[in-house]
């Protein structure tokens, strides 16, 4: 069923999250740490056994200069550099096995799988650490060091995920100038993030992304991971500004609104896990050109590989074609 | 948890199931009628977008003819005629869509996987009807026409699934000497059923192979697909014998006795979906040289991803090494 | 809780189903194709050890001439000619048992209770088959050849409906000038269809009748059966004009448009299975008299034999006082 | 799946329950006193419709005299005292409606359906009360009055049960000769304690009967009413013992230790309401002939019209053909 | 998820229930007869290894002079006569052991914590029994004789609560001029309406007090124990105007109209056992100036601790310090 | 229902988890590095309005000289040094509130609760952060750096738990000689390493502790915190060895083959989140006096105050009065 507002109501939908005032301070100071603290990518071949793609263990230099680990996947026998998609992946999971997810360098582009830190052990395997934990948190990472915004545990993924674009730009076998960032739930949400932070990006496709709206998703979805802001403030009831404070930092929607490139958005109707209303605020914010795809009858998995063919499409389009 | 017998035990389990007399000829008869119905192999190019990935839509006939669709998909550019892997999916699912299910391509097989007739509704898309319905049935395939081996929904997709090979085998781009069949679950047990039917196999790989000692599987899980004919017994409580005997014609196990080709299995011990005993009663009967791999902590996921490169592994020394 | 909108909205609801232009054209080459293939009805006595009720196996000519079977219960030692309830029953289930639902014979009615093809396993048992089938499916019968009108399982399932008002009044212990038609749920639906289209139809009972302004119903509810259509368009992202367009000539708002006999409705407040909106679409459009008993602390229950009492009296009123 | 031991071990199960040695003395007592306060019974008729029963509304004394009510359906015109069927109902419902139910009158019999104190709100229902509470008590009956055997919302109940019988014996349209008891789950244990304790029983129907070996039912089974029990201990963990005394007096392998009629009773091996183990505990104890319909599909439903129509035939044995 | 209005919805929040003309002479008679019942309170010290706190173990007059007890705990060595709190428990619960709930007497207040007849099995001990048990009911006390306010369960549930006042003003340890009650869901209803009903109350902490504006919690919530009476009215079809008419005079709506004393509330906008809007309902029907906590993100946990801390610092604003 | 193996089978239960031979070497090596790492305990007093229990905010050197924080609750006015508790909570929880928990100051003991890193989210609130995180994980702690046993999170816990006594004997209001460490499920497994681990402590209580015989726990539950090892061990299948060994150097079984001290242990019969088998296993390794109260009825909250009355009991036996 329905599990948000109707769809004409959503068209207009606007969200309730505030806009802070040292935004672009904050990240602005954020990545130029990062980047003061950063090294030369490490890339070693991966034996697999297939036959059309090369896979590459890539190590790249994240927040603070901690180590990130991706999969870099190529077509064989690529002669010149590629034009090149950055993938983020959904919560829980990591960057998987060099054996999945082939789909994007089968179509004939360079495709760097970002690993997500201190996840990467529900749906699919990561090998990535988080370094840099605070504070008391519920289970999940969604409210790990959410007592500030310095020390929050999206901060630092952000910047990975800021970081795997640099990192891509500086590979021989990448294009620089044609580099596109996407992802699907949290991966949507750093592509957005990245889309607004990182130079170089041409394109973004954001499938069903997360942490948008935060205020109000929290308070509409009994779902985790939404749910364990809500768990976090249900015992620390104090901490309400604090957290929403924070939260603020980290939303796509005011990632959205600074996010100049064309976006591929979807969103689904019956999903309840990403409310659709956080999904139409920051398409509605968005400050470049924008697509939306929506799923009338699916939860969460959204369009599926319908959404990556017509991503492929996308990509095509703003990379290859263009 | 472990939701079968411990694993001391489950390592010498056979199973409960009898071996129909006739079960010979019965499969003799079914497949020659088939065969006798039988019309040559559509196949038709499809546009995807890939560029080291050729896809081809398959139209086969199946039992009594009836038109069943595959996607065979190549690595593009193969000169020659290719080491084939024909696959089979899981219940509820469909042969999906030309985008999905890159591995065996990319690692340099052909590889045909077939649509599975009145399904392809559930995780995964198809078209393929069942034109064969008869009497009542508990939502689901599983007790489709019960009342008797040769109206059985299985009857009808175990011949598909051997006229799959049959289809394969004339194609130009397969070498019909280097065929092996493979599926997860519902899959594996057509693979295993194709094994034992089907002439030209060199190989199976059986992931939790389903439909294995259906008697103790269907008193040892409450879980679907299994429970289906556990709901149709509830209601025509008479019925059980004539029930029971039908299943024996499309047990695992009485495949497994029957299949001397070198088979590669995997079973979970969290698996409640297909109870483990059922897939060691299998092993235990298969008449040919048997590797079998066991996931303590997995439930009927199995092996995932670990499966498959194991499974290519194993594929690439019987087709290609040999 | 209440599940749906508020009472009061309800009073006022219209749904959101088309009316398609060859709607009753459709229907009239439905029938009378299925007419055409009609042969004379099979009347078997049962043994029950029953004293005071006499019970008839029936089988009649369906859609296509499929066999369709039904039981005959009659109050021992009639007479005369009676007044006749055609019944139709629930999702899921069949005809049932002999000695079942004696209430309608005992009170002094003919009573013909249709088996549902293809179903008959659910809470009650069935016998009757459903050749006609095509196309993939979600477990269930609701997307059962969904992909056109003419192959779709309802098409089939109602044209028995009418058809078993066609056989009762052939019979000689019918008074075929006293006929009704009723049931709960997919049975309401049924009753509401026959009552459309079946000549010689006196009144109609409808029990939250599924069916009901379908495109709103399904994304309202998240409970089978409508959850079979929602599961069908989240896999077949494509096909919801198809489906929907479909639907419109089952949708039970366009029967009781058409259908000009008094009619009793119930509905349930807290149906989460049948939202009480369609029922009130339909009980708004209906083109006869019409009573509804609401139910507010129910859910697909709805009034039980309290709904029985009510449409005893109701029944009696038009069938025999009249 | 099974709920509990193999059929071959329960073949062969005896419980753990123990046997008072004052169990006889006991019920000899309560039977006293409440003969000691009775009344004779009250036999309105009801206006229901109905053209082939007359329902007569039957008030009669129970427990400490206290009002219990009854349904008495009989077939119209019956000339003569008729054999008549005691049903005793399920948890959590009462009597029911007067149009529910009609199969019994409907076969000929006299049948007496007796109201539960204090239930007869969940399923059916009902409009006896229970004056007798004492004590705190899990919501439901089960621990009501637990702390003694003779403050024991059982003792009242079974006490009913037992003066039933008493009072249709003394209706003029009754046989006195002819009567037996039945009911389902609670109802069979109802059934089993009159069968023991009731002067003039002639024959037993204990279908899935609750209560039986009760030590070891409330630690194998979940599922409510059993678990009220556990609930109860777990918070009044120093009750053990009285708990477990109490209950001894009316565990149905006690009652069946002391029946000497002829019994018929049903078990389902999947069923996690009522232990398997418990109902052959009983069937092994029980003093009288037996007969034991097992279901191997069936959850507490158990054959549902199957066993009513195998009970018909039973009970026609007993006291018409006898 | 928020659970019911919004919150600027909630603010102005008035609730649906009727204000029963002759409320307060059934409350004036019922008090009266229960005081005409009463006998002296007893009083026993109980042995506990305590070092700081004493408990004593109180037996007072309810309704109809049943025997209820409590707990009294007390700061040792008190020398003067102390401001007291009378608390009620939360539904399912009992007065609990004398070792549990020591904070109100450690903060220097004798506390005197009222057993619930009929309960205390759930998630704490009682031992109180509910001797006037009447009709059919649901497992658990919501529908216990609810045909009549007469025979209402609550009707004799909030005598005892008052006459737990009247109890604690009698002893020598409470200055009978400074009383305060206070509990939490059930306990904050009983609270509420001890504060209309009982002399001598100072003020009173309802919460999320339970039994709010019951007609609409009834149909916006299907938790328990609301949910009982939904139950209830699902087979007592026709008992709606009775029951809604017996609720009107035990709902806190009333008892807020009425209570002059001023009144801390708290209310949980994620509650679904307790729907905030019947809080919101009472507290802007209360007569005497109120305070109310909003917990946004917990469900009837509420504030937990910190709900009780802030009644601590009213409880002494109100008692100690004014 | 009961979950585990049978009361009888339990009494003789030994563990699987092996003994590794450097465990002794790698907890001294461990402990000796955090002493070196140590500063002076930091107390602060709360201002809380108890009048009967002094609070105090306590701040401790942990694993690596982390600040770690608890409450030092006190009866008010206690002229010399106290016998001292030293409290560890569960899993999920964190020191809570000054004003919870006053049962054991109540009683005339010093009471320090320990808060526990990177929880405190759960059920209660906590303040104290984990900065070691390593690797993957997920979410909860159960796996956090469990690739190693240096990195792992219940290696830093555990020494947390040593610290904390050496912490309390440090302070001038305990009694050096007489100190106690106590604590339910994660709590009891705390409790468990410091009785086994730490100078001083002179007596233990492990209600229901967690963490003991890992290996069998692990595949007879679902539930949480257990199933987040089975999670990760699900993805990452390579692991098991590596997890196993890692687990081995924290299982309660080996904590108590050293723990010289009188233990008093509690285990429940029901529990599914701390399958008793483990209890069993521990309390049969347990190398000083053991008493063990058995709990039939209930789930993890074992004994609840019951268990805490009798740890009482045997506290004051061991601290006060011996």
């Amino acid at each position: 069923m329905y599990t948000d507002l109707s769809e004409a109501q959503l068209r207009d939908h606007r969200g309730v999250v505030t806009d802070p005032g040292d935004f672009d301070d904050f990240w602005a100071g954020t990545l130029a740490e990062a980047r003061a603290a950063g090294w030369p990518v490490r890339v070693e071949p991966v034996s697999t056994g297939l036959t059309s793609i090369d896979v590459f263990d890539v190590t790249f230099a994240g927040f603070a200069g901690h180590p990130v680990r991706a999969w870099l996947r190529m077509p064989r026998g690529a002669g010149a550099a590629l034009p090149t998609l950055v993938q983020y992946v959904g919560y829980g999971g990591g960057r998987g096995h060099p054996l999945e997810n082939l789909l994007w360098a089968s179509a004939g582009f360079a495709h760097l799988q970002m690993d997500t830190r201190g996840q990467g052990s529900g749906w699919s395997r990561g090998v990535t650490g988080d370094p840099g934990v605070a504070g008391p948190e519920v289970p999940g990472v969604m409210t790990r060091g959410i007592a500030d915004r310095h020390t929050y545990y999206y901060r630092r993924l952000i910047t990975d995920a800021v970081r795997a674009v640099d990192a891509a730009r500086t590979l021989p076998m990448v294009d620089p100038t044609r580099v596109a960032v996407f992802g699907q739930s949290q991966g949507g949400a750093l592509a957005l993030a990245a889309g607004a932070l990182a130079p170089g990006v041409r394109a973004v496709v954001a499938l069903v992304p997360f942490l948008c709206d935060i205020p109000r998703s929290v308070v509409v979805t009994d779902a985790r991971p939404f749910r364990e802001i809500r768990d976090y403030l249900a015992i620390h009831r104090d901490a309400e500004d604090q957290v929403l404070t924070t939260l603020a930092y980290v939303d796509g929607v005011n990632f959205a609104r600074r996010c100049q490139r064309p976006a591929r958005y979807s969103v689904a109707l019956m999903d309840d896990i990403v409310p659709p209303s956080g999904v139409y605020a920051a398409v509605n914010a968005h400050a470049g050109p924008t697509e939306l795809a929506v799923w009338r009858y699916n939860g969460h998995e959204a369009g599926g590989i319908d959404d990556d063919e017509a991503a492929l499409r996308f990509l095509r389009g703003h990379l290859v074609d263009d």
